[in-house]
């Protein structure tokens, strides 16, 4: 009772106004307030890094997937932290978990919700990243499980310089797949072409993309993974083989106008071609995670699998974090720090 | 030789202005030219019926994935006809036989493009419908191997009073599933439901679709069986269980605006769903047509399958039928009777 007392102040990253649009810091708002002291089967977690997803987006409209953001309301995030007062039997004072800490510097919740980390020595930031669910696990169970890549497979990625882009970018090779990645922005695809090994990678900022496909991938892609929707998608649909694999993991490009999504107006070209489209979400693959997480893990510890990162100071910064996403500021994954 | 002197006078469906949106007649010539002698190789057929798909559309268009028609060029179709000249070893003088035969009464053209009919017996029309590729055999592969249908599946489809659809509708029930058909009008439905037996049927064009559909399948679709595309493609995706399937058998709404197609706003559900959208054209699965036909003439001669038709009479007919099947007049497969 007597560390209850002296809870901590939480700064509280708020939804002020809905965005029209790409978020932008001026949509949010950051308030403190004493954290809750836990009941019976809570914790109360210190927030150690925030991973920053495009899935934060579109729970900031009134009707959302993944379950709308309310005015005044806290937003979501993934994240790691440290359990500090336990009133649950699943966790001891000092564990390392992971889970929808919310964008916080302090938590309290139902200690259902959470995982305790299962190799606290590895720091936060590589937990969201290539060791985290939406990040590494993502990619793993979309490339390999829903985009069935083999060895010389042709494969597109788009949104290849972002989180999951880059860990799908590796996964791929690492199976002896061509890679191809389109970025915005030559940094970003000299990152992918150096750093992360691609073998080709298209600026679409600065260069005709139907056009530099063509020149790397002459007769076709086997699959494209689409973490970007709009325009790219209906340039893949326009360049596939027969029996090709479109994978939709995300739409960044369409987030900011839900209420308008531009549907692949080539997507005939499935028929044409004797195509596949297929979608998942990582929540598909939960009773898989631990096996994912072990290979991830293992190709990690090996230097097989690079964790590319770009790191915010302070949670001040997740609506910053958050505006930068949806204008490319970030190569790799998008994390804030507390 | 002395046959030869004897040609007869061939009635031809010439394209003579490209369509502004659905076909009319007046985009239409009919002209009439002694039919050409056949060169070795060739033969020269007496057309008895040409089948009007949805496809013959789509080569209007000056860029068209089944090769465009030129402006005065003969109209493509497939069809049946009688072998009356033969300068190729393959057909006898007599011979029933099928193929692209194009929209005229007499066609001269090389013998490798065409099949002797495997039961002359049969009347043309059974040929051209429940037996025949664009509608029996697309019905069956598109159902069968790409939809994968099994006892008990929800599953619905558009266009589902046309010849393709009326097809699905049976091979769909004689696997056990339970059928829900989008039809444009009353007498359509009423059709579906009393004569082709299905569970339900929607007509969209008096009644809601969306609303319907969650009355008929509260919990949702296992398989959508597309023929038409555009708001009701949206509706069923909106719509799908989890692990549903869309198949792309063709987009009738859409082909009359090719420049601007209107892709799926909803194709993010699919990975709400972790759901698959797969397309395909019957020539993907032309090494198995022979499989596909003995089964449909087997269901056909036990009385298991019903083959509905809209017979038009004549080859001055063939714009009129056209011009029908993008407006719904027809129910079951449209035949232009030579």
């Amino acid at each position: 009772m007597q560390k209850i007392s002296n809870l901590p102040k939480s700064k509280k990253v708020i939804l002020k106004t809905r965005p029209n649009g790409n978020p932008v810091i001026t949509d949010f708002d950051i308030i403190e307030e004493i954290a809750s002291a836990p009941d019976d089967g809570e914790i109360l977690i210190e927030v150690q890094a925030l991973g920053i997803g495009a899935w934060i987006r579109t729970t900031l409209n009134e009707k959302a997937f993944h379950g709308a953001t309310p005015i005044g309301g806290v937003l979501p995030s993934m994240g790691i932290g440290k359990v500090l007062i336990s009133k649950s039997k699943k966790f001891s004072e000092g564990d390392i978990v992971s889970g929808p800490l919310s964008a916080q510097s302090y938590t309290t919740l139902n200690s259902d919700f959470f995982e305790k980390v299962a190799n606290p020595e590895i720091d936060p930031f590589t937990q969201i990243g290539v060791l985290g669910v939406s990040t590494g696990l993502t990619s793993y169970f979309g490339i390999y499980d829903v985009g069935k890549v083999k060895k010389n497979d042709i494969v597109l990625i788009s949104g290849a310089a972002g989180g999951v882009g880059m860990i799908v970018c590796q996964l791929a090779k690492i199976k002896g797949a061509k890679v191809i990645g389109v970025a915005g922005g030559k940094d970003k695809c000299d990152v992918l072409i150096n750093e992360i090994g691609i073998d080709a990678a298209i600026d679409y900022k600065n260069q005709n993309v139907d056009k530099e496909l063509k020149i790397h991938a002459e007769n076709g892609i086997d699959i494209f993974f689409d973490n970007v929707g709009g325009e790219i998608l209906d340039i893949a649909l326009d360049n596939l083989k027969e029996r090709a694999r479109v994978v939709i993991c995300g739409a960044i490009s369409q987030y900011s106008h839900h209420n308008s999504i531009e549907g692949p107006s080539l997507y005939l070209r499935l028929a044409e071609k004797y195509a596949v489209m297929e979608g998942f979400t990582v929540m598909h693959f939960e009773h898989r995670y631990k096996e994912a997480y072990e290979e991830l893990l293992d190709l990690y510890q090996k230097g097989l699998l690079k964790a590319p990162m770009h790191i915010e100071e302070g949670i001040e910064n997740f609506p910053l974090a958050l505006q930068k996403l949806f204008t490319g500021g970030n190569t790799g994954k998008l994390i804030v720090k507390i």
